[in-house]
């Protein structure tokens, strides 16, 4: 913790005592945990306890010190508060329903960090930057989202546009990109100049850090991990990472597989999945689940994606010579150590040079579900300087 | 040219029609072309009629305005001295014989200085900086060569070494990095941020510019394109770029078909190189005679080899969103345009998304045999600052 975050907590306590400030005016609510922390870290242990409950906390949440980071996919849109040392103090969460359109998403973006502000009992008038990723290429320098598919955006200038509606500086960036930036600033990559954050999930995305900053690229497309070609003989749909990696990849391949194997965990899940007439797709807990129940067919496709994805990982390091790997998204988090430990084996297998393979640091997500709008968050607080 | 270096060509002038001047005496001696391009960008096509035989110019190169640039192979060693805006105006060349061991190599690159500075007319003692590119990963930072396979070196602190022995300061870095820096500088990507260099030889290597610097990477191994795997269900021996795509891939390749294809002129080539008795493998240069000849069964392994070359590039654009290629290498300039069109080809048609294909910018180097010798004097000039 930084000293002047444990002065705070010092200050909140005399808050409670009685004491008066101007400070006090400005009191905002933030979660217990974050409090608890911060005293814990102080060794005041007695004041852990009374963090536990949610408190006015003016000194910690003073004016002008909460950024807004904002998650905004294709499902859904995730708005934290966020102080500058990277703690999530308040949170909103909804639909993105980008059908509605363009126009109506953006409304309910502000309606969402409304929601967040009023968590957080702090007016969205006195937040001082605004940071957002989003799919797609995104102009970091101008704010604008190029393309975002699961959007239906196209050009769309978004960093303009909120900026003129609320009057704070806003960065916008993509989903991957920040979400590793979460990560090297305040994640599992805290420390690290340089990095690659793979995400592996409905689809596989990657952020890269290089020597401290973002690497967007000249054209601002980095880290489409997903895309790149495994099988250079391999015909179209069955030749990219994301084609036997994402969840989707590992669901095409295990369905295809389930007819031959009917005696197979799998087999069963997927047919109570069909009978429950549940919508969408198998999830990746189910596929966890047999997983983790040492299903003969699901531990083969599952193990034959982490070597996969592994090649593809080492072959980033043999050309960008990368120590730093972090792996997060549903698959990662829902298969958890052995998935992430299969991945890892096959990088140290495959990396060039071979003397290289134990200097490889293959780290879990810290942030999970956070990372989005923790690194959206910090990379608002960074713009600002 | 440099406002700077035209003045020089000037007073070159000035110091012919017998004028004298302090840095007459330092008169050094340059190749004709440098100062025949100099007057002809003047405009004075006269004097560059003049500039056509060699001369003794002291203003052009004045004392301190030479930097040694060293391109160290397992084969040769090549140096030359390069003034500031990128022109070799001396060199020499020797055999490394590495088998002699390090000590000698260090001497005969001692005695290899000498001689280009010989050709230049300067001392050594007059050399404002020294640049070096030696293969496998360097610790650039302390000038230390980490390993050296065609070598045999193992941390070999070359720079300390070489500073102590001359009294200048040393820049040591990798060969393929080096190169691209060349071509970065004063090569055929002047003026970009970012680029891969690719040099497909008897190996395949690359060197990696990023936002303007050389991109080492975490570990000092950076660029090991050849290295990367391209069939992830290949054999060992059978999957990664170089194996197909390197002079050594290739002609085994050529080898393995040569004898179900009794016809092909390659066959004949091979037949009439082992009839010679030659020692040492098939060049680039025969591999372009047949594939210029339209010789089918050289066509389908080249051409098979630039699609794959082209999906390794694409990948790594993929992932670094970086426009602007330069290929090089013996088997490039040998094969020159038609090769270097198919590579292009098979990025535009490989890299994600589709969108930046054409923003993709494939070109040939510029600096061919000199890219190492340059980029080694260009980052030692930037290293002074």
């Amino acid at each position: 913790m930084c000293p002047s975050t444990a002065a705070s907590c010092v200050r909140y306590s005399s808050m409670r005592s009685g004491a008066t400030s101007k400070r006090a005016s400005l009191a905002t609510w933030v979660t217990c945990a974050v409090v608890r922390a911060a005293a814990l870290e102080l060794g005041l242990s007695g004041m852990a306890d009374e963090c536990t409950k949610p408190r006015y906390l003016g000194a910690l949440m003073a004016k002008n010190e909460l950024a807004i980071g904002i998650d905004l996919g294709g499902t859904n849109m995730s708005v934290g508060l966020v102080d500058r040392r990277g703690r999530v103090v308040a949170r909103s969460k909804k639909k993105t329903k980008a059908q509605e359109g363009r126009d109506v998403v953006i409304d309910r973006l502000i309606v969402a960090m409304e929601a967040a502000c009023e968590a957080g009992n702090v007016k969205l008038a006195d937040i001082r930057t605004l940071g957002i990723g989003a799919p797609g290429p995104v102009d970091s320098e101008r704010g604008v989202v190029i393309t975002a598919g699961n959007l239906g955006w196209k050009n769309v200038p978004l960093g303009e546009i909120l900026r003129k509606r609320l009057g704070i500086p806003v960065t916008v960036d993509n989903d991957a990109n920040v979400a590793a930036w979460g990560e090297a600033t305040v994640g599992a990559g805290e420390g690290c100049q340089s990095l690659l954050a793979v995400w592996v999930g409905t689809g596989v995305g990657a952020g890269i850090v290089m020597d401290g900053k973002i690497w967007r690229g000249d054209l601002f497309t980095a880290g489409e991990f997903g895309h790149v070609i495994m099988y250079s003989n391999g015909q179209p749909g069955s030749r990219k990472v994301e084609e036997f990696c994402s969840r989707t990849g590992i669901v095409r391949s295990l369905r295809t597989l389930a007819g031959l194997n009917p005696e197979s965990l799998f087999h069963k899940v997927l047919a109570r999945h069909e009978a429950d007439g549940k919508a969408g797709p198998i999830g990746s807990s189910s596929i966890a689940e047999c997983y983790n129940a040492n299903d003969p067919l699901v531990r083969d496709v599952v193990d034959s994606s982490a070597e996969l994805l592994g090649i593809g990982i080492a072959n980033w390091i043999t050309m960008a010579s990368m120590r730093t790997v972090i792996l997060g998204g549903g698959i990662t988090e829902a298969l958890g150590k052995p998935y992430a430990d299969r991945v890892e084996e096959s990088i140290r297998r495959h990396v060039f040079p071979s003397a290289i393979a134990p200097k490889v640091s293959v780290r879990m997500t810290k942030l999970k579900d956070d990372a989005g709008v923790l690194g959206a968050a910090m990379l608002a607080w960074d713009a600002l300087g």
